[in-house]
């Protein structure tokens, strides 16, 4: 049995930079078309230089398949019309993380009062808004409280479309009713786990995340958005790789699902009976939402069964040593 | 400054087996005249015998300190009258784990309706019942779900004395106006940390225990009780040592705070200008309650600033690295 994806997108992945993007761009790039970049390398991909740069290195390590990188650029108060405009054609949107709430985040924004004459000249020029929805409250609280500014975001540029990455709670699902110009990514561990995963027993740290995964109403909220086929929520991994060392000696968050995304995400919806969803959820979706048009690539994923290895060098992904039922015919690997 | 202990009890530790026991049972001893020794090491202290044994060993671990170890028997249904009863005057108690919650608990109870022969024996011998109340759900929830097997066994043997162990909720720390015969014990880390302490930044699995460390509003219960000055509540540390390599690898859970015990117990008692309550939460109540005998030792704290190593041996401290306001006076390391 097989199964065909059309031009399938992570609309939210971490490539990192130098031997770590070598090392897990392959992945993203054998199963989708394109992917959502995240600009929080170091430094940041925070002007129009730094984006044309960091785009050629992600395409030269997805190479040989063909693949479209939309990189955001990195939010930041010095974002001017003068720089945006002129490359409008070529960019994405742009990328909001609060100061200090994840991995490279530390250049982000500290003061969400200051910032609303950039996002004038993002709705101006109509580059959407992706933003990390998180305060620097309690860990389980910080998606919930931030559900105000967003709120203020879409009342005061309603022109202006805002996503809000990778979603994990009750509130955030509820949240996407409220204003037009709202939309969503979640990621493949949000959906299938919960806190207990990740602490219920021994600790996992390849379960250890920003947001953090959260309890089962949580997560039922967000499978429900997925089972409904709710039109305004987008695939988008977060997958984000550390090394092993930096997972066990420095408590790096960061889960590194890159080599598991399709064959997880056809089992959740194979065992929900919505597999005729799956193309909605990882393509159609984000084609409307944001208008990108990635290379004409199908992926093809056949049910059948592959142990995911216990590390791909440095890095351990989710579900290592587990069995999963849909694997991914890679044309480029067969010919090898 | 100085500051006098007559007789400080933690009334809930875990002092391991072979080598660990050597490494860390001396922190207990130089601080504490006696201690609630747990019984879940392989095998666990389940017969009289082993209890027996048990206590031997630690005693001699403690040398030269004059300490006594108070060791409940890991509860089964196998226990009986006619082991218990010839052995109750040098008895403690007994300690209930429910079956896999905790490290070595794999040997606890799996259905609580069947036990309560056992507990009718406990009750008429007047052996107090210690209990890890947690059940096998979500992570957050355990103890809270848990509250409901504990109101069951108070109304059903109501001259059985009950102790919650380590107390980390809201829900327990109302309970425990409930029923004149359940008390609790409550830990310095859950006094001091929430969960944001262990995940909210980068992850700490020194940190990492069982039951998890929870929410501002649970520590906020928590402190609560211990800055009333509450009867029912005793200090109980659940210090529960693990190597470096087992924490970081295995993700063991269990915190090690026996090396800084008073000294943060003292601090957090001077920060609520309460220290002259100490006294009364690391012995006074648990000398009533329990109506044990320790040796009559008093312990000195100075306030003076020191520096906790980065690891004991093989086992990294809570407080690595961190200055303490307080430190123990040994007359044993002095004269060493």
């Amino acid at each position: 049995m097989q199964l065909v994806l059309n031009r399938p997108l992570d609309m939210h992945v971490h490539l990192r930079q130098e031997e770590m993007l070598q090392n897990v761009t392959p992945f993203t790039a054998q199963q989708f078309a394109g992917a959502v970049c995240m600009p929080n390398t170091l430094p940041p991909v925070d002007s129009v230089e730094r984006y044309d740069a960091y785009v050629a290195k992600i395409k030269a390590a997805a190479a040989p398949y063909e693949f479209d990188p939309y990189v955001p650029l990195f939010f930041h108060e010095g974002l001017t019309r003068e720089e945006l405009a002129p490359a409008r054609e070529r960019l994405f949107g742009v990328k909001l993380y609060p100061a200090g709430v994840t991995t490279n985040s530390e250049a982000g924004v500290a003061e969400m009062s200051k910032i609303e004459p950039v996002l004038d000249v993002l709705q101006d020029l109509d580059l959407p808004l992706l933003v990390h929805g998180e305060t620097n409250g309690y860990s389980h609280d910080r998606e919930r409280e931030f559900m105000s500014v967003y709120d203020h975001f879409a009342r005061t540029f309603p022109k202006l479309r805002i996503t809000m990455e990778h979603i994990t709670t009750v509130e955030a699902a509820e949240f996407l009713e409220k204003h037009d110009n709202v939309f969503a990514t979640a990621t493949l561990h949000h959906l299938l786990y919960t806190m207990d995963d990740m602490l219920g027993g021994p600790f996992n740290p390849f379960l250890f995340c920003k947001p953090i995964i959260k309890s089962p109403k949580d997560r039922e909220a967000i499978q429900s958005l997925v089972i409904q086929g709710h039109p305004k929520l987008m695939f988008g991994s977060d997958s984000a790789p550390h090394t092993e060392v930096m997972k066990r000696t420095e408590g790096a968050a960061g889960c590194f699902t890159s080599p598991v995304l399709l064959p997880g995400l056809a089992q959740f919806f194979e065992d929900h009976d919505i597999l005729d969803q799956l193309q909605s959820f990882v393509s159609d979706r984000a084609l409307e939402i944001y208008g990108v048009n990635p290379p004409e690539r199908s992926v093809v994923l056949e049910r059948k069964e592959w142990t995911v290895p216990p590390r791909y060098g440095s890095v351990v992904p989710v579900n290592a040593g587990e069995t999963m039922r849909w694997a991914v015919v890679d044309p480029e690997v067969e010919s090898a």
